[in-house]
Order: C-alpha cells, then structure tokens, then sequence
C-alpha cells in the first residue's frame, strides 16, 4: 500500500502545507486562517467536513465546519484562530451526513409519494441515533420529540416529514453533527508566533543623529548618544508606534570606510556606516564608544518599555576589516589565492570596506559566535532584530538559529530584509523568519496594489509575514522622490492598514524625498552622516499627525491588525484604489464584527471621483441595505450603499479610512 | 528542527508530487515526463540542478541537468523517462556551480583588469581539482592543459582567460560538472507502467451483436456468440487497434429487466441490458449461457492475441436482484427499514433492476470476492478491465484492489468509466486506476480543446492517464448528433491525436448518430436489443479508412504514443486548431527526433483558412529556416515556414496529420 492509505471520505490537496507539512504554516496569535481541503464520496450521499486545531499541548483547541467555495469543485473552506503561541496543529476530518443524505432524499420522496412510510420510519431511527449521543441544552428532547412525529402514523405524512426538518433539529445537529465514517487528515503544523510577529508599527532611527551637531570650535561633528536620543522616544510613542527600530549601534571600522554620499573615502570627522562593523573597540556584541556603554542602552531599552514601545536592533553579519573576528578568526572568512581576505564583491562592483563571512568554512563556529551575539542584546531587552541582507547567507543557518531561538526565546522577532527573487524570499519565511521586507514600497498602480494585497494576505501568507515601508534608509522609489507630500501621505495610509505590519523612517515626517543622482536612496543619506533634525517642526507636512491617526485607528480596530480577510473592491477610477479588512465577532477581541474600509487616490497630484463597487458580503453586510461609515481620518459619518461615490482630493486627504457597520 | 532540514542549496515546490509524496505519481515506460523544482541560494555564486531517476531496484537509472524555466523565479525543469514497469522514484540535487561562478567573475574581472593573476590563478587551481577525478575520454588531460595554460604567466592574460572558457573544457565539465554542496531532496514516488496503460487504441464490441439475427420462423431474435464474433476481429485488427474491449459478458437478470430503449419493462425476447448483471446462470465471474462458455472466451482471447490485439473486459459491480450474491451474501447490500433490499436510485431517478453492494456492510467479503472474480477473468487471458462507474464505490476500496493487483498482474490495466466532477476523477487516477475516460467528449471549440489538451498533458497528467472517446454506447454528444460524416472523421482525429489512448465504439464507421430523444445516446442502442452491422459496408463513411491510416500513423510515429509533450499553436481562425506531438531524439526509440504536427477544422460544416503560427522552439526547428511537413493522411509534402497557411475543406478532410522535420 502506499505510505498512506486514503481515508474512508477522502480528503486531498490541505492548505495550507508547508513542503510536504515537513515545515510549519504560520500563524498568529488572535490571527483567524483559513484552511482548505478537496473533500468528495463516492455515489450521491452527502458529504462533509470539519477542521480541527489542536494546541501545543495536543489537546483538541477548536473545530469549524468547512463549506464549499468552489461549486463543482468540492473544494471546502474553513476558518481557524488560535490563541497563544506555539507549535500548533491542525487536521481535516471528511465524513459522512447521513442527516443531510435524509433530508434531502425524504424531501424529494415524500413529495413524490414514494417509499414515504419507509422514509419517515427511516427518519425516525435516525433522529433517535442522534438522540442516544450526550447533547448539551435540550438537545436529545428535541430530537427525540422529532423522531417520535416522525414515527407517528396517525399524523399526516407532510407533517411527519416537516418535524425532522425543523429549525431546532437542524440547529442541534449543526452544533453538533452525525458523523459516520469519520476521516481524518494527518495533522499539519502551524507556527504560531505572538501578536508583534504579525502586526505592529515600526519606527526606524539612527541614534547617533539624535544629539549631534557640528562644532564650529572644532571644525567637526560631535556625535548623538543613546543619552541624548532618549528625548525623542516620547514623539515617537506619542505617535502610537509599537517598534522602535534601532540602525546598527556597533563600533565602526576605519579601514576602506565610506565617506558622505557613499564616497569610495571618508574624510577626517566622517563617521562611517554602522553597517561596516567592528573596529578595536569590539565588534556585534558591542556599542560604539560614541553611542555610550551598556548601561546607556539598558535605560533606553527601558524608557522605550515605559513609553509601551519594545526595542529592535538591526543586525548586519559582514564585518568591517578591523573587525575582532578577523584577527581572532581569519578562518570565518574566504581567503583568496593570494592569501588576503576576500572583500564582498558582485563583479565588476567592490566593497572593500566589508567582509563577508563564510559560514561553509566553520559552520559550528560561527553558528556559535552568533547566536551568542545575539544572546547578549537580548539580554539587554532587545525583543526584535531586523536583519540586514539575510539572503547572503545560508538558509541552513536560518533555518537552525531561528528554530532554536523559537524554542529559547519565543517572544523574541526576527525581520528579514531580504529585497530579492521570491523564491528567497518566501523560503526566509518559511524557515522561520517571522516577517519580512515586501515589493509594496514598489507596487503603485491600483492593479499592482490590489494584486500584491491579495498576494501577501492570501496566496503566501502560510510563508512570510508582510512588513510594508514606505521608504527606508536605503530605499526611496521614483514615486516618493515625486508625489511630494501627498505621496507621503497616501503611501503611510496605503502601508499602515494594507499590511498588520508596517514602518516608517524617521524623516519620513519631513518629506525627505531628494535622491542622491543615480541611485534611488536619500542624498546626504543617514548611513554616512550625522543628521539632526528640528523636531519642533516635525508636523509642517502634517506627517506626524496623520502618523498618529492612523497608529491610533490601528490599535482601535482589530480588522487592521489581521492579515488574512482582506477584499479588495472594484472602482470605477485607475487611481482609485478601494479595499476592506474584516474579523468577524466569533474571532475579534471585542466580541464584535469589526471592518475597516480604505479607499485612496492613489494620484498624489490630481482630484479624482470615483464609483466604488463595494462586496458587501465580504463586508458583512445586506447587499440590498444602505449602511453607515465613518471615516475615521475627519470623523464625518455617511450612509452608503452597495455601490458609493467618493471625490479625493491629495491637496486635502488622499484617503477615508472607514469604519462600517449597519445603521 | 522541522521534520525536514533544508538543503544547504535549497530545493522546494517539487513536482510532480502527489499527496506530500505518499502516493507516487505517474509514468509510462518510455515516457518522457518533466521535473521541476525550486533551486535558489544565498548571495551571488552560480547554483545548479540536477534531476536524477532511480530504477525499482534502487539503483540510479538517469540524469538529467536542470534548467530555468522562469526566469526571476528560480523555476527549473528536466526531463527524464523511465524505461520499465514499476515503483520508481526521482530526487533533485541542488549544487553550487564553482566553474560557472569562476568564468563569470573571471570574464568580468580579467576584462576590467581587476585581479587578474589572482583570478587566472584561482580557475588554474579549478580545473586541477576537476582534474583530479577520474573522467572519460581525454577529459582529464582537457582539464589539465587548461589549467596549465590558465596558470602560465609568460602568456597574456586574455589567452590564459580563453583556455579556461573554451569549449572543450565546458563540455568535459557539462558532461560531468565539478558540483559542491550536493544537496538532494527526498525522493519522490513515481508508479511506471507498461505501455500500454498509457497509449494504445481501443476498439469496443458488444459481442451478442455479431451473430445475432431475427428469426422470422421463432418471431424472435438469435443472439450472437463469442463464436460468431470471432470472424469481427480480423477487420478491427485491420485498422490497427490495440485492445479489444468486450461489454460485460456476464448472466443477464430477468426481474425489471430493461427493455429497449432503456423502457422499464422488457418484452419477451428482449435481451436485456448486460449491466444488469447475474441470473441463476451466475454472476460476475460467469459467461451469459447465451453468448458461450469459458472456452469460447477462451478462444475469443486466442484469436484475439494472434492478431496482435488484447482484450479488455467491461467490469459493473452492480447486481439485478437475480444475481446468486443477493441470497448467498444479503449482507453485501442495504436492508431498509422494511426488510427490502435497497435498489439503486437518485431521486427521484430509480434504477430498480440494479440492487448497489454496500461496501461498508462487509469490507472484507466484498474485496475478496470482486478480487476473486477478477483473478478468474486474468486467468482466463484478459489484460484490461474498463470498469464501470467506479465514483459509486469507495476511494478505499481501489486503493486497496489497485495496489495488490498492481504487486500481483503488473500488466493488467484498469480503465476507469468516471464521468463526474474533476476531484473524484483525479483521485481515481492518484489512487491506482492507470487510465482514464475524460471529458473530451464534451470539450469542441477550439479554446476548449486547446486548454483541454494542455490540461491532460501538462496539469493532470501526473494524477491521471487520459483516453479520449469521441462516443460511447452511452454517450452522443450533440456535435456528434448534429455533424454528419465529418464531425465523426474530425472528432477521430482529435482523439488518436490528441490522446495516446484512445477508443472507438463500434457502429462509429457507419455514423450512428442519431439520439434517443432526450438523451445524449444513440436510439435503439446495443445496451438494450441486439444490433447486427453488414460489416461489408464498414467503409461507405471512409471513416474505418480513416481509422487505419490514424492507427498506422500512431504506430509509426512515437511522438503520439507520449502523452506530456505536446503543444498548441495559435491560428489566425477560430475554428481552426493546431497542436504539435513530439518526442526528443534522446527519448525516441527510433534514436531519432520524432514530431507530428495536426491541424484540424473543427468546423463540420464549412470550409475554413487559417495562418498557423508555428512555435518552432517546440518543434525542435529552427524559426528562421523553412522546414519539411508531410502529410501522413494524403501523403503530399510541404514546404512550410514558421508562419503557415492552411485550407481545410471538411467534405475532403477536415485535418492536417504531418510529420516535420528539418529540409
């Protein structure tokens, strides 16, 4: 026989399963999943199916009846939630109705008036079968009762037959089913990762420029501490951010280190890139002097827990020629027939400032050395680490540090800032990752939107978790460089409720949209350079503002903080882009249906009406019955219907993020 | 960890994998099928793959090198073709590539003359250590001079660089490539059965018919013999088919026997439908009294093999109430409420001369005894079974049948008879059945086919061995009712070209198209009355003509007895389709390059032409060059170019059947 046999009621093609259920679907805390199956039977008896989740512990968590979505197709649907985190699981258990099968063969044949004595009598058994199973309420009287109508030859046959097809019958064996010939699917893993995973807003800075300023009297930059960058954590949580994203805090290397603008040569007083790490005063496991000592870092690390924010840190693993690895270590690193170190290099480009680690030369070594490494910034609070480049190491690495520090520290996030080919990114995800960069800060259009946000919320959402940004340190797309403040805008509407997880950059608040000529990152970018910045005039562009709304929407509305049911509504416009996120009550913290609608301008430039074509079954709501929004962004409350008319104007708002309900 | 460490080159989304790879997929012996995988790695070095077959014996079988298909998505596909029956299996090894990685950054750096004597010397110490394995041929020494070269500074740089790329040097390492980091998956099941459960042609007989006449004298029909069918075999031999299949040849019932026309009551001398199976004469493993006894069959089979055709047997695991099972094993069927055993039935649709086995009554009873049955009619020289409505009987018990014949008769093919939705048609396939009807019948626009046809050679062809029937003794489509002459000639030449197994039913030469009212099949049908054919005026249509210049052709040409590689070209008309079979040299068993080109007007009516636009990549041509096409049905050649012109004129041929080839 094959390695598994098929089941009684056969259930194939489960979703979601990660490579043959050998690696984990993600999952999220309060996170409702759908899963799927292909269950169908022989001949013309009814069918159906359950999905079941079962905790970490292994006890049985919850179960949904799955419903056909696909007609023709026998393709079953069910939604999931679980509550904590963990190795969760879940099955798929196809069986048998022999309750559906008479009703809907009764129904006919009693009609008819055939074999209708023998259909009632069948009935009846039936009903007392279900009856002899403990039920809860009154649910054995009621069918009982009902089998007893059934069975009663004194009444009329309609009447007989209307008993076993009462509300309250169906309603005891909705809840809880006859299931004959009960098969179940093996169980398939689900990771399941603590709410931060999943949703959060991010907030990214550079401490150093937190403080600094040139002194005239010198002639040179004195730089930010984490000290003097403490004052700026009450804007940022005042701003609702749950993230405070710390760029690398290392000593810097001096060797072949980058000047202002990416200059091939720093000039005296530049401070270099903190992602060119290690220099005598120590390397991964340590602070630059310049940023202060541990102590600093523990009571910025706890001034950010007192504001409700944790802390992130970005790690880069490349190390800086005057790295300590590099003396103590030159077998972590390739060395070419020359005998000098490799630099990292994509021929013809060189970066001689940076050496890559070659973790096939001391795998343990360096897995050692790392995880040790990152143990220490735990050890000092930090909760998330955003990793710079992941894709330039091995997925075997990944796969084993993520796995064990699942295991050792489950609270603490791991970010993947791999920009490249999907394969890659996907299988970060995959092997544990817990969220990563997205194409969002390159998708514009309403169709590329409209399609991404359906990829990343329900065709890889068992793999990567999505973290859209509109902007980073590295990042600053044609569109942002152009649209101005209307695209800042819109671009922080689009990435704080497209995604449960999104980050801005500080300047962001700015407009700091100017490139450097020829690449597509800031000019006089923060990597290389000091940056203060005048606070006191953070909310000119209404950034800051606008920032704060839409943390605080976020926070109030729990269908902003999930991923999977997300509907995106046809319009009438191309630069219209509309689309909704819903949890049902049986699934949303507050007990209630909670559903947000977003509709944006997407043109930062132009005022543009549109009709939108809204489904208002994926809103929950009567298609036929005019409902209330309320946006959320100006506080005005409208009536509308199935199909709305919107008028944006950028130079106003380019967005209405609604809550919707019934009136 | 997870269940499955991931490869330090990773490879994932394999296919074909069915089920997590717990039920292997299918193969043919000498079909070529496609592997394809995800092979991706961290950072900038070249990767590569490797598809590797392994024979029942767990011995490696063969190799085949991976390539992308998709360029951005990391996608790559080989093709490998297993060579006899059995449980096979494939894996994938990813690798990291040194040599490519090497002659990229070399031809870079050396142009750019950035590290040139390091990088010379770097490719000089590569192909030393490729050297140092043994090799065939003069490979070694291939390798050795390069490096030689490579590292002799006296030369310059360009030409030491050269010596390294030139071809000799890249085919000695394509040959045997110089891989790192092997990183296999695991292996995958693949099920490989004889050829014959893959391509062959099947011509359908009732056998009663042959022989069979009315006797003025008795006012009563005379049934025919396996005897007096025998004489038939001979003409069906002529046009070439494969597989003579018998409907059942089993007892006939007498209670509610169906008369003709499928009316409820049969007439005296009716003979009664052969699947309404058993009487006091016996049941399944018994012969109708009528049509002769276990020698006749013998001899019928005999006969049968001396002209190079097989015989398959029609299999219904139904009984009529007069079959010995319902007083021998009442048990095997449902007993309802009121004693009575349940016939057949959908309601409101009753089927009362059929009484259905339960097969969840007594699991093991039934299995033995259909296997016993079935054991009788092997032994008895039949090969195939074309079983009858399998989607009533439970997934279980084929898989359990299918499995243990599979281990007992490898040769022995089951036909499934499943016309139902895609889900049940599929897992018949998956779960053991080698071939299945399909919905070609129903599939007639060109958009139809064309997707139809990728889909069984492409989407499904892993799950299910397609057959294509343009009618059965149940099925008439309308098209066929309402085509004439042409509609039967086009609709043969779709399906002995479009499938590799294929079927005709006989009574197809002489156009018998006209439909019961009501139902799409034929009046008068064979099911239910004896229906003699003046065989001497089989070819007044032209269409057993054309059956034996289409079997010809498909036993001459073995790109139409592969199933997976096959094309459709786009045409300038509607009605008009074009699809191309081909199998590469590598795989031909004529050692040579085979490919076989259709045109078809699907049109039964009019005349139509059409601009074919030929993809010449899959014709293994060149796109710039004209090339030959030679006309097997008529016999002329052509000279064609990428871009072809077509006129098909439906009164002489509604089709085009070329083989092509290079000038």
């Amino acid at each position: 026989m094959p390695a598994r046999a098929i089941g009684r009621i056969p259930v194939t093609e489960v979703f979601p399963v990660v490579e043959d259920g050998t690696w984990p679907a993600k999952g999220a805390v309060g996170e409702p999943f759908p899963v799927r199956a292909t269950v169908f039977r022989e001949g013309h008896d009814a069918v159906a199916a359950t999905a079941v989740l079962t905790a970490p512990d292994g006890t049985d968590h919850s179960w949904a009846p799955m419903r056909d979505v696909a007609k023709g197709l026998d393709r079953y649907e069910a939604w999931l939630c679980p509550d904590s985190p963990g190795l969760w699981w879940f099955r798929i258990e196809g069986w048998s109705d022999p309750y559906a099968t008479w009703a809907h063969d009764a129904s006919i044949k009693v009609d008819a008036g055939v074999d209708v004595e023998l259909m009632l009598t069948e009935g009846a058994r039936l009903l007392n079968r279900a009856a002899d199973r403990e039920l809860p309420g009154d649910g054995v009287a009621v069918l009982r009762a009902a089998a007893a109508t059934l069975a009663d030859g004194t009444l009329e046959p309609g009447d007989r037959l209307a008993a076993g097809l009462v509300a309250d019958v169906v309603a005891v064996l909705a809840a809880d089913p006859l299931r004959d010939m009960v098969s179940p699917t093996v169980a398939y893993p689900l990771q399941v990762d603590r709410r931060l995973a999943q949703a959060g807003a991010w907030y990214e800075m550079f401490p150093r420029s937190e403080g600094s300023y040139f002194d005239a009297k010198s002639g040179r930059w004195v730089s930010g501490t984490l000290r003097t960058a403490m004052p700026r954590l009450d804007g940022i949580a005042a701003m609702g951010f749950d993230v405070l994203y710390l760029a690398p805090v290392h000593p810097i290397g001096t060797t072949n280190r980058k000047g202002r603008n990416n200059s091939l040569h720093a000039k005296p007083g530049d401070p270099g890139s903190p992602y060119g790490i290690g220099s005598p005063a120590g390397g991964h496991d340590a602070i630059h002097p310049e940023l202060g000592t541990f102590e600093d870092f523990d009571a910025f690390v706890a001034r950010s827990r007192e504001l409700g924010m944790e802390v992130a840190l970005d790690i880069a693993l490349q190390c800086s020629p005057d790295h300590p690895w590099v003396t103590e270590h030159p077998e972590w690193f390739t060395t070419r027939a020359d005998g000098t170190i490799a630099y990292a290099e994509n021929p013809p480009k060189k970066y001689q400032d940076i050496y890559p680690l070659n973790f096939d030369n001391d795998p343990e070594g360096i897995y050692v050395a790392i995880r040790d490494m990152l143990e220490v910034w735990v050890s000092h609070g930090v909760t998330l680490f955003r990793v710079d480049n992941p894709h330039t190491k091995s997925l075997q690495f990944w796969q084993r540090l993520l796995t064990e520090f699942r295991a050792a520290h489950p609270d603490v996030v791991f970010l993947a800032e791999a920009f490249t080919r999907p394969a890659m990114m996907r299988t970060l995800g995959a092997v544990g990752y817990h969220q990563s960069y997205t194409y969002f800060a390159w998708r514009n259009t309403k169709q590329e939107l409209a399609e991404y946000l359906q990829e990343v919320a329900a065709e890889t959402s068992h793999l990567v978790r999505p973290a859209f940004w509109p902007t980073t340190h590295d990042i600053l797309t044609p569109f942002m460089q152009q649209g101005g403040t209307a695209a800042f805008a819109l671009r922080a509407v689009l990435a704080a409720t497209g995604s449960p997880t999104y980050g801005i950059y500080s300047g962001y608040e700015f407009i700091e949209n100017i490139a450097r000529p020829g690449v597509e990152e800031q000019i006089d970018n923060e990597k290389y350079e000091f940056k203060p910045r005048d606070w006191n005039r953070a909310n000119d562009a209404r950034i800051t503002l606008l920032l704060g709304e839409l943390n605080r929407i976020r926070h109030q509305h729990p269908a902003l903080q999930q991923l999977h049911q997300l509907t995106v509504h046809p319009t009438s416009n191309d630069s219209v882009l509309a689309y909704s996120k819903r949890i049902e009550a049986r699934f949303s913290p507050t007990g209630e249906d909670d559903v947000v609608l977003v509709v944006v301008n997407l043109d930062p430039f132009l005022t543009h009406e549109s009709l939108v074509y809204l489904d208002m079954e994926a809103l929950g709501l009567d298609p036929s019955s005019p409902f209330r929004v309320h946006d959320e962004l100006n506080g005005q409350d409208h009536q509308w219907n199935a199909t709305a008319w919107v008028r944006l104007d950028p130079q106003a708002s380019s967005a209405h993020v609604m809550s919707v309900g019934p009136l």
